[in-house]
């Protein structure tokens, strides 16, 4: 590994590794979001796709087929499948957050409206099975078509148990692994499905993808609260929309009465008065629930990694253990 | 046929020849509605699915799948999934239509939220993609999942084609194919495909699907101004929401500068005075586009017809080609 490759980040480095399959996979994208009637659609769209998101998803898919060995050309159907479907959950998810920026741009559902959103995100969840049904295999598409079912239950969930103090921990892990998990692991799972790998190999992938989403999203909740890093980020976006994240339920399991009816108003009632903010961080300090959420997102990380661990050596599987460290690094 | 058969509707009968299938697609249907996690969603989908739909589509797929003789079990999950491709339409179409009552009841978003008719409607797009990979019947997959875009393809050209009197006759017609007739053809196509039926007898069976739901749709839009039958709607709905639609197309093309003005006022600003729905009634009648559109309807049925009649004669065979007849009846 040269001094370049130390500077770089683990995702721009896969990102460049993969560089000529996320070229077909971006071509492939640009074809199948196109629309011969309806001009709009590949408006929204590109807005979206083409807004430098990461990547992360489909490079998951990518290096997992890759480094499965396998070599074929459906690794940049189910790659693209992945993205179409993270991109229609994004739209879907603006409308129903009522969102107005997106990786610090105005949001779908702000330049056009709501129903182009709900519209165009229905157009891209069907065109990613139409993109799975060209594999012809069938268990990428019962992957696949159960982990769209796995995301729709979690935001619902998420809805229902959105201001309720009586969430638990259980019921936020299955949010999270429904919202943010179930793409993680079904885009690698595929990847070794693809590459036709032994049962094992594929449970491994699986249990890498599940165990970096959650750590991933439990990061993403904590930086809500903790900040002070450059994700960009503003503090307390999560407390403004009232949101029951792990930090909140960990602070809520162990608040005195008096902080309950505290958590109460600001979170039940949305009642929110000046200092409150401060007040929150301060209970999450006190209560260790700040830190009690690290933990959990180091055990996550630490899941995904020797999950990863147990598939022989590679430099993809490498880098794949990377993006992992680097997801918890942020709060490490 | 005896005298209770000929005072029933064609649908009634369907209905009562297919009793037992539609018996195991319910059962079927209630069983995939449920969420482990989430009981908003069997709430939300149970409102909509349990209201007493006629289940016209789901029985376009039992009636092809036994006219061809098959006799596997794979023509329930398929039924159930264009069930649920048609429910998730609706939750979202009254999302986007800002609609307050379908089938007489209140819509889904005015008893929740838009949130969850968006979210839900994902949910069940999701599990009709898990029905139909059920089937283990690739071609019967990619018949779905292109009917599945050409609906979202169809909604959002409908979207921008909204309030514009540049639309012409081509746009409706793609517009009708998308929100209507895509659905009605993918359910009868897949049940000569499911079948093992040769490739001119499929073609047959999409035929008639797509002439029967245009010619369905262009009655629903002639009924908006039409009236006078026992269908439960309101004259000028569409003029009100200024939809347009063929009667409208076809009277703005024979329109004079003043009437031009007329219909630019009404539709495309939406200003609208008492008498102005009389007056565009008067229009349409004037320049026989009531009339035109009618006609229209009656070679679309004429069509689906004619396509069926390719196909061996049959008890089932019959009774579609009188459910294509009482679909024109209404303006007959």
């Amino acid at each position: 590994m040269n001094v370049m490759d130390q500077a770089t980040k683990p995702h721009e480095r896969l990102a460049a590794v993969l560089a000529p399959e996320l070229e077909s996979v971006n071509t492939l994208i640009r074809e199948r979001m196109a629309s011969k009637h309806a001009p709009r659609i590949p408006e929204v769209t590109a807005h979206l796709v083409e807004a430098g998101g990461k990547r992360l998803r489909p490079m998951l898919t990518l290096a997992a087929a890759k480094m499965c060995g396998y070599d074929g050309p459906y690794h940049i159907h189910l790659a693209a499948t992945v993205e179409f479907i993270h991109t229609a959950t994004l739209l879907h998810d603006d409308v129903v957050d009522e969102s107005e920026k997106r990786r610090g741009r105005p949001t779908a559902n702000l330049l056009w409206d709501n129903k182009s959103s709900v519209l165009v995100g229905d157009y891209l969840f069907a065109r990613s099975f139409q993109l799975m049904t060209d594999t012809e295999n069938l268990q990428v598409l019962r992957i696949l078509s159960n982990a769209a079912a796995t995301i729709a239950e979690g935001e619902v969930l998420q809805l229902t148990a959105a201001q309720d103090l009586t969430t638990t921990e259980d019921i936020y892990l299955q949010v999270v692994r429904g919202k943010t998990a179930a793409l993680f692991s079904a885009a690698t799972e595929v990847g070794g499905v693809i590459a036709g790998r032994p049962e094992d190999e594929v449970k491994a992938l699986f249990d890498y993808g599940d165990a970096l989403g959650i750590a991933f999203q439990i990061v993403d909740d904590l930086l809500d609260y903790w900040g002070g890093d450059a994700t960009g980020k503003n503090v307390g976006d999560d407390f403004r929309e009232r949101k029951l994240t792990l930090p909140l339920i960990k602070a809520y399991a162990s608040a005195n009465d008096e902080e309950k009816a505290f958590w109460k108003r600001v979170i039940e009632k949305g009642d929110q008065r000046e200092g409150d903010l401060e007040r929150a961080l301060d209970l999450l300090n006190t209560h260790g629930a700040l830190e009690a959420t690290r933990q959990e997102a180091l055990t996550w990380a630490a899941k995904a990694k020797s999950a990863m661990e147990t598939l022989p050596q590679s430099e993809l599987r490498d880098l794949l253990i990377d993006i992992n460290d680097f997801v918890v690094a942020r709060v490490s």
